[in-house]
Protein backbone atom coordinates (compact mmCIF):
# COMPACT_ATOMS: atom_id res chain seq x y z
CA UNK A 1 0.00 0.00 0.00
CA UNK A 2 1.28 3.83 -0.48
CA UNK A 3 1.51 5.55 2.50
CA UNK A 4 -0.88 7.93 3.78
CA UNK A 5 0.09 11.57 4.56
CA UNK A 6 2.73 11.55 1.85
CA UNK A 7 3.89 14.74 0.53
CA UNK A 8 6.54 15.50 -1.94
CA UNK A 9 9.86 17.07 -0.62
CA UNK A 10 9.96 20.85 -1.29
CA UNK A 11 13.38 20.45 -2.16
CA UNK A 12 12.39 17.91 -5.19
CA UNK A 13 9.04 20.12 -5.67
CA UNK A 14 11.40 23.45 -5.99
CA UNK A 15 13.92 21.39 -8.29
CA UNK A 16 11.01 19.66 -10.53
CA UNK A 17 8.59 19.62 -12.93
CA UNK A 18 5.72 16.83 -11.86
CA UNK A 19 5.24 15.45 -15.14
CA UNK A 20 2.48 12.27 -13.76
CA UNK A 21 1.77 10.77 -10.40
CA UNK A 22 -0.23 7.57 -9.48
CA UNK A 23 -1.45 6.15 -6.18
CA UNK A 24 2.40 4.27 -6.16
CA UNK A 25 4.64 6.85 -7.46
CA UNK A 26 5.36 10.63 -9.03
CA UNK A 27 7.27 11.06 -12.02
CA UNK A 28 9.47 14.07 -11.88
CA UNK A 29 11.32 16.32 -14.15
CA UNK A 30 14.40 17.93 -13.34
CA UNK A 31 14.76 21.51 -14.29
CA UNK A 32 18.46 21.03 -16.11
CA UNK A 33 17.48 21.38 -19.47
CA UNK A 34 21.05 20.80 -20.22
CA UNK A 35 20.14 16.88 -19.34
CA UNK A 36 18.09 15.34 -21.90
CA UNK A 37 16.24 14.24 -20.13
CA UNK A 38 16.52 13.48 -15.78
CA UNK A 39 13.36 11.99 -14.67
CA UNK A 40 13.44 11.19 -10.69
CA UNK A 41 10.90 8.09 -9.80
CA UNK A 42 9.44 8.85 -6.28
CA UNK A 43 7.75 5.89 -4.87
CA UNK A 44 4.77 7.85 -2.23
CA UNK A 45 6.25 6.27 0.55
CA UNK A 46 8.49 7.14 4.18
CA UNK A 47 10.95 4.56 3.80
CA UNK A 48 14.52 5.70 2.81
CA UNK A 49 15.90 2.42 0.81
CA UNK A 50 13.99 0.91 -1.93
CA UNK A 51 14.34 -2.48 -0.57
CA UNK A 52 11.81 -1.60 2.69
CA UNK A 53 9.14 -0.74 0.31
CA UNK A 54 6.52 -3.24 0.42
CA UNK A 55 6.64 -6.44 -1.80
CA UNK A 56 3.97 -5.12 -4.40
CA UNK A 57 4.99 -1.40 -4.23
CA UNK A 58 8.31 -2.45 -4.77
CA UNK A 59 7.25 -4.91 -7.95
CA UNK A 60 5.17 -1.30 -9.43
CA UNK A 61 8.35 0.77 -8.72
CA UNK A 62 10.62 -1.90 -10.88
CA UNK A 63 8.65 -1.99 -13.11
CA UNK A 64 8.30 1.88 -13.66
CA UNK A 65 12.08 2.14 -13.72
CA UNK A 66 12.50 -0.30 -16.34
CA UNK A 67 9.72 1.53 -18.15
CA UNK A 68 11.05 5.05 -18.24
CA UNK A 69 14.97 3.91 -18.71
CA UNK A 70 12.71 1.98 -22.14
CA UNK A 71 11.24 5.12 -22.92
CA UNK A 72 14.52 7.28 -22.50
CA UNK A 73 16.34 4.76 -25.02
CA UNK A 74 13.75 4.99 -27.51
CA UNK A 75 12.87 8.39 -27.51
CA UNK A 76 15.86 9.89 -26.88
CA UNK A 77 18.98 7.70 -28.06
CA UNK A 78 21.28 8.05 -24.88
CA UNK A 79 24.88 7.16 -25.19
CA UNK A 80 24.56 6.01 -21.57
CA UNK A 81 21.55 6.02 -19.06
CA UNK A 82 22.80 6.32 -15.09
CA UNK A 83 20.63 5.06 -12.37
CA UNK A 84 20.75 5.83 -8.51
CA UNK A 85 19.10 6.24 -5.22
CA UNK A 86 21.40 8.31 -3.01
CA UNK A 87 19.46 10.54 -1.01
CA UNK A 88 22.23 11.94 0.70
CA UNK A 89 20.78 15.59 0.23
CA UNK A 90 17.16 15.04 0.51
CA UNK A 91 16.38 12.05 2.67
CA UNK A 92 12.92 11.34 0.80
CA UNK A 93 13.15 8.11 -1.65
CA UNK A 94 13.88 8.92 -5.00
CA UNK A 95 15.03 7.06 -7.85
CA UNK A 96 17.21 9.17 -10.69
CA UNK A 97 17.12 7.74 -14.08
CA UNK A 98 19.06 10.00 -16.63
CA UNK A 99 19.62 10.03 -20.11
CA UNK A 100 23.36 10.68 -20.67
CA UNK A 101 25.53 11.35 -23.96
CA UNK A 102 29.12 11.91 -24.73
CA UNK A 103 29.06 15.65 -25.70
CA UNK A 104 26.98 16.66 -22.65
CA UNK A 105 28.15 18.90 -19.94
CA UNK A 106 29.23 17.10 -17.43
CA UNK A 107 30.16 13.47 -19.54
CA UNK A 108 31.75 11.21 -18.40
CA UNK A 109 31.70 12.78 -14.98
CA UNK A 110 27.91 12.00 -12.63
CA UNK A 111 25.36 14.58 -12.64
CA UNK A 112 25.39 14.53 -9.31
CA UNK A 113 28.88 15.26 -8.76
CA UNK A 114 28.87 18.57 -10.96
CA UNK A 115 29.12 22.05 -9.03
CA UNK A 116 26.42 24.27 -8.92
CA UNK A 117 29.28 26.95 -10.41
CA UNK A 118 29.91 25.07 -13.13
CA UNK A 119 26.16 24.82 -13.96
CA UNK A 120 25.41 28.38 -13.17
CA UNK A 121 27.35 29.19 -16.83
CA UNK A 122 24.56 27.17 -18.77
CA UNK A 123 21.11 27.91 -19.28
CA UNK A 124 19.00 25.85 -17.06
CA UNK A 125 15.53 25.52 -17.11
CA UNK A 126 13.19 24.30 -19.74
CA UNK A 127 10.46 26.36 -21.25
CA UNK A 128 6.84 25.65 -20.38
CA UNK A 129 6.51 24.25 -23.63
CA UNK A 130 9.41 22.12 -23.44
CA UNK A 131 7.94 20.39 -20.41
CA UNK A 132 4.46 20.11 -22.21
CA UNK A 133 6.10 18.11 -24.88
CA UNK A 134 7.96 15.99 -22.79
CA UNK A 135 5.19 14.65 -20.87
CA UNK A 136 3.02 14.37 -23.75
CA UNK A 137 5.41 11.64 -25.17
CA UNK A 138 5.58 10.02 -21.33
CA UNK A 139 1.57 9.63 -21.72
CA UNK A 140 2.22 8.35 -25.22
CA UNK A 141 4.70 5.85 -24.31
CA UNK A 142 3.03 2.60 -24.96
CA UNK A 143 2.86 0.44 -21.59
CA UNK A 144 4.69 2.58 -19.29
CA UNK A 145 2.02 4.00 -17.62
CA UNK A 146 -0.16 1.41 -17.47
CA UNK B 1 22.04 -17.95 -18.52
CA UNK B 2 24.85 -16.03 -17.86
CA UNK B 3 27.22 -14.98 -20.96
CA UNK B 4 29.94 -17.15 -21.99
CA UNK B 5 33.14 -14.89 -22.78
CA UNK B 6 33.02 -13.11 -19.45
CA UNK B 7 35.78 -11.14 -18.39
CA UNK B 8 36.10 -8.81 -15.70
CA UNK B 9 37.12 -5.29 -17.34
CA UNK B 10 40.60 -4.44 -16.03
CA UNK B 11 39.88 -1.14 -14.60
CA UNK B 12 37.46 -2.90 -12.47
CA UNK B 13 40.46 -5.58 -11.63
CA UNK B 14 42.81 -3.04 -11.11
CA UNK B 15 40.49 -0.95 -8.52
CA UNK B 16 38.88 -3.57 -6.56
CA UNK B 17 39.22 -6.95 -4.64
CA UNK B 18 37.42 -9.73 -6.30
CA UNK B 19 35.97 -11.09 -2.88
CA UNK B 20 33.28 -13.87 -4.20
CA UNK B 21 32.16 -15.06 -7.70
CA UNK B 22 29.06 -16.81 -8.35
CA UNK B 23 27.99 -18.23 -12.37
CA UNK B 24 25.73 -15.61 -12.40
CA UNK B 25 28.29 -12.23 -11.02
CA UNK B 26 31.17 -11.29 -9.21
CA UNK B 27 31.17 -9.12 -6.01
CA UNK B 28 34.39 -6.26 -5.50
CA UNK B 29 35.74 -4.53 -3.25
CA UNK B 30 36.47 -1.03 -4.19
CA UNK B 31 39.76 -0.19 -3.18
CA UNK B 32 39.39 2.96 -1.17
CA UNK B 33 39.13 2.46 2.75
CA UNK B 34 37.56 5.54 3.48
CA UNK B 35 34.51 4.66 2.17
CA UNK B 36 33.23 1.59 4.41
CA UNK B 37 32.84 -0.07 2.31
CA UNK B 38 32.43 0.44 -1.33
CA UNK B 39 30.99 -3.00 -2.99
CA UNK B 40 30.67 -2.98 -6.73
CA UNK B 41 28.58 -6.53 -7.78
CA UNK B 42 29.20 -7.30 -11.40
CA UNK B 43 26.70 -9.36 -13.41
CA UNK B 44 28.51 -12.27 -15.72
CA UNK B 45 26.90 -10.51 -19.20
CA UNK B 46 27.75 -8.52 -22.00
CA UNK B 47 24.89 -5.75 -21.93
CA UNK B 48 25.48 -2.65 -20.44
CA UNK B 49 21.67 -1.81 -18.83
CA UNK B 50 20.08 -4.21 -15.91
CA UNK B 51 17.09 -4.41 -18.28
CA UNK B 52 18.68 -5.99 -20.43
CA UNK B 53 20.01 -9.12 -18.79
CA UNK B 54 18.05 -12.30 -19.24
CA UNK B 55 14.93 -12.07 -17.02
CA UNK B 56 16.29 -14.95 -14.61
CA UNK B 57 19.39 -13.60 -14.31
CA UNK B 58 18.01 -9.99 -13.37
CA UNK B 59 16.21 -11.76 -10.45
CA UNK B 60 18.97 -13.18 -8.95
CA UNK B 61 21.12 -10.22 -9.59
CA UNK B 62 17.63 -7.88 -7.84
CA UNK B 63 18.11 -10.72 -5.30
CA UNK B 64 22.40 -10.00 -4.92
CA UNK B 65 21.91 -6.11 -4.66
CA UNK B 66 18.97 -6.10 -2.01
CA UNK B 67 21.19 -8.62 0.14
CA UNK B 68 24.37 -6.96 -0.01
CA UNK B 69 21.76 -3.76 1.15
CA UNK B 70 20.82 -5.42 3.95
CA UNK B 71 24.45 -6.88 4.83
CA UNK B 72 25.92 -3.18 4.39
CA UNK B 73 23.26 -2.24 7.00
CA UNK B 74 23.49 -4.83 9.46
CA UNK B 75 27.09 -5.11 9.41
CA UNK B 76 28.28 -1.30 9.35
CA UNK B 77 25.28 0.84 10.09
CA UNK B 78 25.41 3.37 7.55
CA UNK B 79 23.99 6.65 7.37
CA UNK B 80 22.65 6.18 3.66
CA UNK B 81 23.35 3.98 1.14
CA UNK B 82 24.06 4.96 -2.14
CA UNK B 83 23.23 2.49 -5.16
CA UNK B 84 23.90 3.38 -8.64
CA UNK B 85 24.17 2.06 -12.19
CA UNK B 86 26.51 4.27 -14.25
CA UNK B 87 28.71 3.12 -17.02
CA UNK B 88 30.14 6.37 -17.85
CA UNK B 89 33.83 5.39 -17.35
CA UNK B 90 33.54 1.36 -17.25
CA UNK B 91 31.28 0.05 -19.92
CA UNK B 92 30.65 -3.09 -18.48
CA UNK B 93 27.54 -3.56 -16.48
CA UNK B 94 28.42 -3.14 -12.68
CA UNK B 95 26.34 -1.86 -9.65
CA UNK B 96 27.74 -0.04 -7.01
CA UNK B 97 26.50 -0.44 -3.74
CA UNK B 98 27.83 1.97 -1.25
CA UNK B 99 28.09 2.43 2.54
CA UNK B 100 28.24 6.49 3.37
CA UNK B 101 28.91 7.97 6.76
CA UNK B 102 27.97 11.58 7.74
CA UNK B 103 31.38 11.94 8.48
CA UNK B 104 32.95 10.56 5.21
CA UNK B 105 35.14 12.47 3.16
CA UNK B 106 32.89 13.47 0.40
CA UNK B 107 29.66 13.51 2.22
CA UNK B 108 26.83 14.44 1.51
CA UNK B 109 28.25 14.51 -2.34
CA UNK B 110 28.92 11.63 -4.09
CA UNK B 111 31.62 9.17 -4.35
CA UNK B 112 31.93 9.44 -8.26
CA UNK B 113 32.17 13.06 -8.12
CA UNK B 114 34.94 12.92 -5.95
CA UNK B 115 38.08 14.01 -7.39
CA UNK B 116 41.49 12.08 -7.76
CA UNK B 117 43.17 15.08 -6.12
CA UNK B 118 40.65 15.36 -2.75
CA UNK B 119 41.64 11.50 -3.11
CA UNK B 120 45.05 11.73 -3.03
CA UNK B 121 45.03 13.26 0.59
CA UNK B 122 43.90 10.10 2.51
CA UNK B 123 45.54 6.89 2.91
CA UNK B 124 43.20 4.55 0.52
CA UNK B 125 44.00 1.18 0.33
CA UNK B 126 43.01 -1.41 2.50
CA UNK B 127 45.72 -4.22 3.99
CA UNK B 128 45.38 -8.20 2.53
CA UNK B 129 43.87 -8.89 6.08
CA UNK B 130 41.53 -5.67 6.36
CA UNK B 131 40.20 -7.69 2.65
CA UNK B 132 39.84 -11.10 4.23
CA UNK B 133 37.96 -9.61 7.17
CA UNK B 134 35.37 -8.21 4.81
CA UNK B 135 35.35 -11.33 2.69
CA UNK B 136 34.55 -13.52 5.82
CA UNK B 137 31.89 -11.56 7.08
CA UNK B 138 30.13 -11.28 3.20
CA UNK B 139 30.63 -15.15 3.35
CA UNK B 140 29.00 -15.57 6.78
CA UNK B 141 26.31 -13.34 5.89
CA UNK B 142 22.97 -15.51 6.09
CA UNK B 143 21.05 -16.01 3.30
CA UNK B 144 23.34 -13.71 1.36
CA UNK B 145 25.06 -15.87 -1.38
CA UNK B 146 23.10 -19.09 -0.87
Amino acid sequence: MPASGFSLDSRLAADCHKLWSSPESDILLMDKRMFRPWFILVPHSHVHELIDLEPEQLKTIMRQIAGITRFLRTEYQPDKINTATIGNMVSQLHVHIVARYHEDPCWPGTVWGWTSNEQSQCKQQYTAAEVETIRQKLLDAPGLLS
